[in-house]
């Protein structure tokens, strides 16, 4: 995603210059890769500070502890997350309500599949709260702006938008880590798109406004 | 459920009488109980094998370990979280595919949510692969079964059976998940009722064939 090196944990030598107040977001990035290649518990706050190359006060001066940091990671990924799919949805007309969802299902699973490794560390080794973060998040916040306006445009029929953004957010997770069970060979461009599309279809007819009830 | 005591960590004195072959089990209720109540960590072998009124050794001789007998309560779990499912849906004619469908998920999220502490001890602190235990068991095949009648027999259209028994299920466990994050007095009856009624009316939608694409 970057043009960096493809030395990706060498993430050192870009810090050198960076100014004082970006010494959080080095912390955080220095955590995040030693998260990843020696994990949470093996990874100690001098590691942290020496990868972003800080002294160890300076640590304290913006987190409390390395719980502190890994819940301002899961902050980070969130709103990552969310900023990408608002991209994505922002390259279609505000009224395109159909196109715009489809992106969502498209780019959340894309970038989901993209960074499960950070995914995990930063979600499964560490879960204080998990059910309260899993549907209480932007991305779920997002996605009931999205609903309503669609709902209130007539494109689709919601009743309850923010239950239905947690059938669809769950149903999106879901389907991702699946595609991660099956594992990385299972796992071809070919296969993502298909199952985009067959989310996208299946939320589109989940969506579309009833036309008589046969129940 | 039982009509035992209200009493439910006084198990032992119900296992006295049991037979030799029921001692496995009688070690995975004891288990259950400690780890619900002191956590998985602070629960020995010691203490599960008292509980289940058997020496130590006797242990040994159904569990190489703690996490086996873990395993075991977790395949339990799934097992009798399935055997409800089908017990439910089998209270409605074989060929009454919505019908089934409705008690699926009404009794899916009933069940759930009746056993949130059981099922957070036994999925939530030991974690070996949950990504495929989540999409990989019994219930999704369960569920696989039903969507391919329902597909054979005109009722709905499922183009791929697990991908979208995937998404049913995650849907679900989401919903579940999101009330439980509610809290208990943000849980009574009629809004368990009144979200089983958004799923399965969304599941409905999603799955009726479709009439005319607009793509």
């Amino acid at each position: 995603m970057t043009s960096s090196t493809p030395d990706d944990t060498s993430t050192t030598a870009r810090r050198r210059t960076k100014a004082p107040q970006t010494r959080a977001v080095a912390l955080m990035d220095a955590a995040e890769q030693l998260f990843i290649t020696k994990g949470i518990a093996a990874t100690s706050i001098d590691d942290i500070a020496a990868g972003a190359q800080v002294a160890k006060g300076t640590f304290y001066l913006y987190f409390p502890s390395k719980e502190a940091l890994l819940g301002a990671l899961q902050q980070r990924f969130v709103d990552t997350f969310c900023a990408r799919l608002q991209e994505a949805m922002d390259r279609h007309a505000p009224g395109k309500y159909r196109a715009r969802l489809k992106a969502w299902v498209e780019t959340g699973l894309e970038t989901y599949l993209d960074n499960v490794a950070l995914h995990d560390v930063v979600f499964h080794e560490y879960r204080p709260e998990d059910r309260r973060m899993r549907n209480d998040n932007v991305v779920i916040t997002q996605l009931v702006t999205l609903l309503k306006q669609g709902d209130a445009a007539g494109v689709w029929e919601v009743e309850d938008a923010t239950l239905t953004a947690v059938i669809l957010f769950n149903a999106l997770h879901g389907v991702a880590d699946d595609t991660v069970a099956m594992g990385p060979h299972a796992n071809p461009v070919a296969d993502r798109r298909r199952r985009a599309r067959a989310l996208t279809r299946f939320f589109e007819q989940a969506l579309r406004p009833d036309d008589g009830d046969d129940a």
